[in-house]
């Protein structure tokens, strides 16, 4: 009755645990949302006023609008990679989406056949999954070190495999993971895939790079690899429901080919929320609101990592994100992540264990925690019961 | 390089017509734009003020929402089904969508094996041919009376052949041809598709169906069969630039699925915007705004047919449609419209040729003509640069 292709899909892991975390009062770091507080609510007020309070530009905030998107809108991500990266970007490559997540959707749907082989990290982001999959793809895992994949894997696979479609990372403060590739480590995966001549289509998906609280901005893969669909957001740096994102095609053949897609699939993203940024950005100083999300974050990373350290001691390992809104916990091997989710969720705290962000080989001694929604008392409060739970868990082993 | 979906895939006819009218000062028949004038901006800038001025509802419009939409809205939606057709709707199987096209996509996903056939209008909507053929249907035609489908044809096919996954329709003022299938008509193919046992699921795609402005409101496809699935919009009744509808499922299992492939398109639909819809249907009358919409565009029809029948007299064929935004032209045989239109653009009028409507036996000597972007004047001028051009083409033949 249904198509081939739903058969290995299934719902979002997180979304059921979210859904858990709602009923009970629990401290939850299984979310991925940003901070509310920080949403530029009155800023968007002024701006939607000033759209539908004259007349031409509510008739073309709601009427149908361009497939590719929002002229002045692409222009402004344009400019905003020159301005950080150096890097020139034609706005006329530029469509929006309706967050990244569409753009996933739309470069599977217009590059993976059945059993089409997709180089992934591992852990992955688990949304790309779920799109990718649709498309029914072959996934090649290549584990993460603190600098970014493994490059003796990366050779090993290019120099075995054939038909591999794409490469789909997550370089800046990787959900789930925290890791940031190294400018080196881009460099070197960059001069791997150019020499293999495969035509490899790197997707780097970018929604976190600005939220960085610390270190040295790297440069996109883009800037290294010619082959690059760049993918953007809003979500994380004005707020996830204008559901606005962005692809950057590396070519205009590609660019025709995800636009036909985005076609078909909702004409095109409102025009209104996308006057809503770009008014946004016209009238106020972006950067300025970016650098507060980023110190916010940073404060409440900094609380997690002292909390983990002061209730765990050496008994885990953690990665310490440079920005972005996760971090990465590996516990002994013996410990199984979901179990201690049960126990946890009875202790009052809440996280997503790694299993969902692996394709092949799960470790299943792995969890994502995000510390972006709760203040500094709540966050230490919630590992302390999670060190709880850890600890009625060991005894069961 | 590419997937091997894409290949049937051509950018679409009308996007680039409507290019080309823009260029000049042209008369545009071609466009399916609905009046800009009756946008209701002030009660929406209104909406959006009470929404973003106070805090929670600020953060639950921008934070991220659930994949099947604002529950308020789903709500307005099954009632006005109760109110306007006596239909109980049950909100939990409504998943709201970025326009209806959305909604096309996903169905598309989850029901379409490559070579599955899918039963069609000739003519059909072509944003439809345009989101199922990713999914590499095979198409069955069914010649558009003037109540609706041969039912002849129907039975005929679905004696000789199998694997008939999906029935899609504009059953309300078609677009393009405006036709609207009768009560006895939908009556009857529902009984058909009951006692074939092919458990083939109807999609009743229905923009248009309150913008009625003159006979009687016919029940919907799915009061008459229960594997209907009901698609809705608000892109004619509110604005396009909200893009927002919906899809109703038939039942959980079909919902279930149609929520995973929303959540791997988009996550969701902008909370923002749905609760603009909301709040305008809730402190607004929104019947008497459709009202207002139909009369606009009933008078707008009058004056094309009128044009029509002075201009043409007896020369062409063309539907009367009892709502909606467009009306189908038919030449004599030996007409080929798009040929036609290159000496209209000339004359400064333009429409839509008829081809692209078709999937398979395409009518070269047919056109759309959309009636809703133009006031009477205008209209008449455009008929009659219409009939220059229709006479300096006939002298070639």
């Amino acid at each position: 009755m249904f198509a081939r292709r739903t058969e290995g899909i299934n719902a979002s892991f997180i979304r059921d645990i979210l859904k858990l975390t709602k009923e009970k009062n629990i401290i939850s770091f299984a979310g991925g949302l940003p901070n509310a507080e920080l949403f530029p609510s009155a800023r968007f007020d002024e701006a939607a006023h000033a759209i539908l309070s004259s007349e031409n530009t509510a008739r073309q905030a709601l009427q149908y609008g361009e497939s590719a998107g929002y002229k002045p809108l692409r222009e402004i991500i344009a400019k905003s990679y020159k301005e950080k990266d150096n890097l020139d970007i034609d706005p006329n490559l530029i469509i929006i989406t309706n967050g990244s997540q569409q753009a996933l959707d739309l470069l599977g749907k217009i590059f993976l056949d059945k059993n089409d082989n997709v180089l992934i990290e591992s852990p992955t982001y688990l949304a790309a999954l779920q799109a990718f999959s649709f498309y029914e793809p072959n996934y090649l895992e290549l584990e993460l070190q603190n600098d970014g994949p493994q490059i003796d894997k990366l050779n090993e696979i290019l120099n075995s495999t054939e038909n591999i479609k794409l490469f789909y990372a997550v370089v800046n403060f990787q959900n789930p993971s925290g890791i940031t590739w190294t400018n080196e480590k881009r460099q070197k995966v960059a001069d791997i895939l150019q020499r293999t001549n495969k035509n490899i289509y790197f997707i780097e998906d970018d929604p976190y790079g600005e939220i960085r609280f610390e270190g040295k901005r790297q440069k996109p893969m883009r800037y290294f690899y010619k082959n690059t669909i760049l993918l953007g957001s809003f979500s994380k740096i004005l707020a996830p429901g204008l559901r606005l994102g962005w692809v950057i095609a590396p070519d205009e053949e590609v660019f025709q080919k995800i636009l036909l897609a985005k076609q078909a699939a909702d004409l095109h993203t409102s025009e209104f929320t996308q006057m809503i940024a770009a008014e946004f950005y016209k009238n106020f100083n972006a950067q300025e609101h970016i650098n507060k999300i980023s110190s916010v974050y940073k404060k409440q990373k900094e609380c997690m990592i002292e909390s983990l350290k002061k209730y765990f001691k050496e008994q885990i390992r953690f990665t310490n994100p440079e920005g972005g809104m996760f971090l990465w916990v590996e516990f002994d091997e013996d410990i199984n992540s979901l179990d201690l989710l049960k126990l946890s969720i009875q202790n009052g705290v809440a996280f997503v264990p790694g299993e969902p962000f692996y394709a092949v080989n799960k470790k299943t001694n792995t969890a994502r925690l995000n510390y972006t929604n709760a203040c500094c008392d709540v966050i230490e409060e919630g590992v302390k019961r999670l060190k709880r739970a850890f600890d009625s868990y060991i005894k069961t082993l």
